[in-house]
């Protein structure tokens, strides 16, 4: 197997880089100083997000492709979360000098893959050394005024939905940490995020606010009422999980419920829309927004404790 | 002293939020999905860099400041080498959670204050969990077409020029290595070096091809050469090194000279010229580009041996 400290910085560079496809708006890509682009008609929209080693992925879970293509696709959900259309990404890279060189061609061919699907072109980058192998992704994307939703739009009243079933991002997690067999469709959910980008932008233009749910339903409506300055009613049962993550929990003496409100990376969308919009509107209705600021939680009608948590790696590493 | 793992990920988001002074395209910075900001007028930037604790940098001999002002200077670097106005940041990071905060709060200090010097606005970022700190810089600026620089641009006949002295990247590193006391100007080139974006946007239109000293003069002139399709001829006796740096070398049985040739981290400009256009331009000049697609070192008009090496981490970890 070829090393990475075999080939260096420069030879890696050669294998990894390729011309984005269908970007003609990019002068310059990979292989200056920066890569140049020509400005785009609307309004610009940036994020980043990373993947850690040991905290975000393992390489007993993860294939590399799994890795690229994860990488890609939770910068595009907070991309979609925004009602906007991804366009370029820069990919900053640490690793060690003794990890093969295939695990990175493999790794970039999961990140094509994704970017390829999005039409989205790599037009930069950075690779350097590291103990712990990370990748940050910035990714850009653009979206007209009309379009552009914030976390900070809710409105009293506004029901609340999200795009998808939650609970599976957490359910996955447990099922590999726990070393249960089975459960292959919440495994490769865990492991092959899609982002809600058709979705968002099918949906943007009738929602007064959003967010990615990446950090668990709980932390993420309090992030929108925070940012909007109201509370939110959330309706316990009529939060959508799989029968497969009730299951999940169960065999570990969990609730799937708390999977869906404290555990993150479904990367599914929740919103808040009118009530005279509801009926344009696709997803599951959860709840509320209100203007009492508190979080609250329903089940039958009887207010259910809700923790004041959302997933936190400094607090809780894996 | 308080921890990150104490606070976490959202606290200390709200300690290093900061609202980007001057900058009223940014409709949206830190705190939603993405950051959302005006398209600009003309070309647009995007280069990213970034610092690894261990490679890049070391606690022993960094402050925390030091190590965030580094972050976006060599960065800055890398848009001032396209003849480039540096405008947006994102910052992704990554560090222990045993970490103090006041670590973090100074290295913001750093970026904030290099940030203000530039006019940058840090419109975004990602804080997460890592065993070894990093800082990974995404910073976007703009060009007016006639003013962009490629290292594409050099022609055959070219002068080559260096904006200023070169090794004190490297003697200040070794400096360190090899805990040897005195020379702190050296010492602070090393762990404070400046980017010269004044000096590119003065001599950018007069310049045929241009990059920043990052990896050696011999490496960064070859990735000129390469993207150009031609060669070059440097004069070793014109390349402008202190007589500090010299001393340095000595006392440890080095050539000053390599220091500039192999070193990297000087983030001076290396740049190419017409002949007719010499006259305008600031500088050293240190070569000519040629036909002939090698890399020559000459002293005292003969051929010396050149290295086909620049610095690589992965190759050689500090």
């Amino acid at each position: 197997m070829i090393k990475i400290k075999d080939i260096g910085e420069f030879g890696l560079i050669d294998r990894i880089t390729r011309k984005p496809k269908n970007k003609n708006n990019v002068l310059v890509g990979i292989g200056d100083d920066a890569a140049v682009v020509k400005p785009g008609k609307h309004l610009q929209v940036l994020t980043t997000d990373c993947l850690v080693e040991g905290d975000h992925f393992t390489r007993e879970w993860f294939t590399p492709l799994q890795i690229g293509m994860k990488a890609i696709e939770i910068n595009v959900s907070d991309i979609a979360a925004m009602g906007a259309i991804p366009s370029y990404a820069l990919v900053s890279l640490g690793f060690p000098g003794d990890l093969d060189v295939e695990f990175v061609d493999e790794m970039y061919s999961g990140m094509w893959k994704v970017c390829d699907k999005y039409n989205i072109g790599i037009i930069g980058g950075n690779m350097t050394h590291s103990t712990q192998i990370f990748i940050s992704i910035t990714l850009l994307g653009e979206v007209e005024k009309k379009n552009l939703v914030l976390r900070s739009g809710a409105e009293i009243g506004d029901f609340i939905f999200v795009s998808g079933y939650l609970g599976n991002g957490r359910a996955g997690l447990r099922l590999f940490q726990e070393n249960i067999e089975g459960f292959d469709g919440v495994k490769k959910r865990y492991l092959e995020p899609k982002a809600r980008l058709d979705f968002a932008l099918k949906n943007a233009s009738s929602v007064n606010s959003m967010i990615d749910v990446s950090d668990g339903l709980a932390g993420d409506i309090k992030h929108i009422c925070e940012q909007s300055g109201c509370g939110a009613v959330i309706y316990k049962d009529k939060i959508p999980i799989t029968d497969e993550v009730k299951e999940i929990a169960e065999i570990l003496g969990e609730d799937g419920y708390d999977y869906a409100l404290y555990g993150g990376e479904d990367f599914e969308l929740l919103y808040t829309v009118s009530p005279d919009k509801v009926s344009k509107i696709d997803g599951y209705l959860v709840g509320e927004i209100t203007k009492d600021k508190k979080i609250k939680l329903f089940l039958n009608g009887k207010e259910q404790q809700i923790m004041d948590y959302s997933y936190d790696h400094f607090i809780n590493p894996v």
